[in-house]
């Protein structure tokens, strides 16, 4: 008998016939003589829906009232699904974060999950009940309701997998697996057997939205293993897990590309040392993420120039604060580049291959792609560019490296 | 420094814009130098919308799921209405019924509340903050999410008022006040200034829908001076109140009807001790309230005719058990009369006047209504007439005893 804990997210649940249906794979599954405990989000819609009524309230909604508004749309579906599981005559109960004991921080809107206590869990499996969980949500040492971030869920059913050492845990979502790259760019990208976890952890990080990236982290550090597939189809989905020497032969696993970049350049800054601490300081002072930096030499050893990527939607914010910066410096300008896109290549094997770096940078090249910026980690290498170039940039990349092969 | 609990029911928190309406009164009211405990509903129309999901997925949806689902639409509007307070430069933070320490008994969809502990909410009134607290919602010893039956939320805010021992409970709804009738039946219907809580007992079991029945019990026990009035303007609304001599002059406060009746006849069965017993049993074994019960004499020492009322939509059950109880014991037959009302008349004044039922029969007979069934109490008489006669035997009702003026 194995221990399989099911995620099934919000376009898999979002209404009541997709309810019923998830029901049935539920009790499928455990009629194979499975224990399964089912992890939900919200109905596809419902979350958006809050976020427009807290931001026609006010434009800026404290975190704590955040938490209780949007932690409700996980316990309708629990409340429902439990219901549909019931109606197939297998006992089920549905419960909240807090019910299972899933204790956070206090970061309102992004809480980390401290420890989980899992007795009701237990309690309900020994009972031979199928436990449907609320995803996204826990509770802090006050007792106040918190959430993980968009995408909570996923890190709820990993944590839950670990804490009661699941044989598997299972992310059903709209998409039949983990694809080479976005079939929407490339139509020969290939879903993948197997990634992994770094892999996905850099997938995740670049702009693949199939998984939470927190969810991996989890997964990785208390190996669990993953399989991300379809509620719609019986397909059986892309494993990630520990990476082993077959995954090592294979250079490039996959392509990635973020167009929510923004590039912010400041010319003829001075080149002391502090300098560029103080304005990074100041930019995470303002909440805002800086993804790639990238110092150039100095031109005569006394100013350089710096370039740094944010989030589109922090882009001003960060541009007023360099501006603030270089005027209290004296530098040759600030410039704001939106219209740029991050395009990277993910693999294991790099680590021990040459000149993958090399073959990335000829093919942009020899297609007209002019790079801007570049960062690079032992699995994976990015690349700003143009947005209007980016796709083709995935095609190129995936052609090259040859990823529609098996 | 007055104690206020203030309520405001789904039609007064329907939209944002509704809502934010709401936090300027409470806020107004604060600002006058009182503490202000908010209780809210759920928008209108959410947890109807809740229902149909669950009829959608099953005929017979467990009960405390049932409560996990209906139990989150008062989370959303408590989070936005603490969001909105705040957006006017107060303190304000949204609690469940768990937070607040509402504890009930394990009767889930009607549960009864046993004790409040209330610690957060003095502690945030101690802070200057307002607290804005789910409705209709407590959590059971095993810490489930219970509610308290359709209208709760008017008894969690008369509870939390008891608790703290608050000076008014204001229950906001989307009417003035309360009327001596439908003022949609009778146009001249008159908004009451004041009324005991004993003929709001009567008035709200009796159809008028405007408090809902055990707030008004809770209330009288624990006499918390209750205000119905309007969110949406400033009609300083109908108190309800522990009754006085004043009161106690006027003969007939109001008039109600109640559409929502079926009667159920039982002709011809046996007349020997325990029979109805028996009869009645299975009927609350069932779970159908029965409301009025009338039992001729006998015919002839051997058998009697016994009537009674129960909800139009237990009809069909009640029926069917009728038939086997007269199966069983050989009667005349069974019928059932689902085109039935009741139409009541309420006054603590008609304890001490004589011939106050004579002119209602004789009013209503000279309307040429025929009277199927009459039941009396203290303070009010209650009479089923044909569905059809119902609305025009109100205001034959009440122009005979004058509600209209003052």
């Amino acid at each position: 008998m194995k221990l399989i804990v099911q995620k099934y997210g919000g376009t898999s649940v979002k209404d009541t016939e997709r309810i019923k249906a998830v029901a049935r794979r539920v009790v499928e599954r455990a009629a194979e003589g499975n224990k399964v405990i089912v992890v939900v989000s919200a109905m596809a819609g419902e979350t958006d829906k809050f976020i427009k009524f807290a931001n026609e309230i006010t434009s800026r909604p404290d975190e704590r009232e955040m938490d209780m508004l949007l932690s409700s749309g996980e316990r309708v579906t629990s409340a429902l699904m439990a219901m549909a599981i019931q109606a197939l005559g297998r006992k089920a109960i549905s419960f909240t974060g807090r019910q299972v004991g899933i204790f956070t921080d206090s970061s309102h809107t992004k809480a980390l999950i401290d420890h989980i206590e899992a007795g009701r869990l237990k309690s309900a499996l020994g009972h031979d009940k199928i436990p449907v969980v609320a995803g996204f949500q826990g509770i802090n040492e006050y007792s106040d309701v918190t959430t993980l971030g968009r995408g909570g869920s996923d890190t709820t059913a990993v944590a839950i997998a670990a804490a009661l050492k699941a044989d598997l845990c299972e992310i059903y979502t709209d998409v039949d697996g983990v694809y080479t790259t976005d079939p929407r760019i490339v139509p020969e990208a290939r879903k993948m057997t197997r990634i992994s976890y770094d892999e996905m952890l850099e997938m995740a990080s670049l702009g693949a939205k199939v998984l939470h990236g927190r969810s991996v982290e989890f997964a990785k550090k208390f190996n669990v293993p993953l399989v991300v597939r379809s509620s719609y189809n019986d397909s059986p989905g892309t494993l990630v897990t520990k990476e082993d020497g077959e995954m090592e032969k294979v250079v490039v696993t996959g392509v990635a590309q973020d167009k929510n970049q923004a590039r912010i350049t400041i010319m003829g800054m001075p080149d002391r040392p502090g300098i560029a601490a103080s304005l990074f300081n100041k930019i995470a002072a303002a909440n805002v993420n800086v993804d790639m930096i990238v110092q150039n030499i100095s031109h005569d050893d006394q100013a350089t120039d710096i370039s740094f990527t944010v989030s589109k939607t922090d882009g001003d914010k960060a541009f007023e604060i360099a501006q603030q910066v270089s005027d209290k410096l004296g530098t040759s300008g600030v410039n704001m580049n939106p219209d740029v896109a991050k395009v990277s290549i993910i693999g294991v094997g790099m680590q021990s291959h040459f000149g993958v770096a090399a073959t990335m940078f000829e093919t942009l090249s020899q297609a007209g792609i002019n790079i801007m910026m570049i960062s690079t980690s032992e699995i994976k290498i990015s690349c700003v560019v143009a947005a209007s170039q980016s796709e083709q940039a995935v095609r190129e990349l995936h052609t090259v490296f040859e990823l529609a092969k098996e």
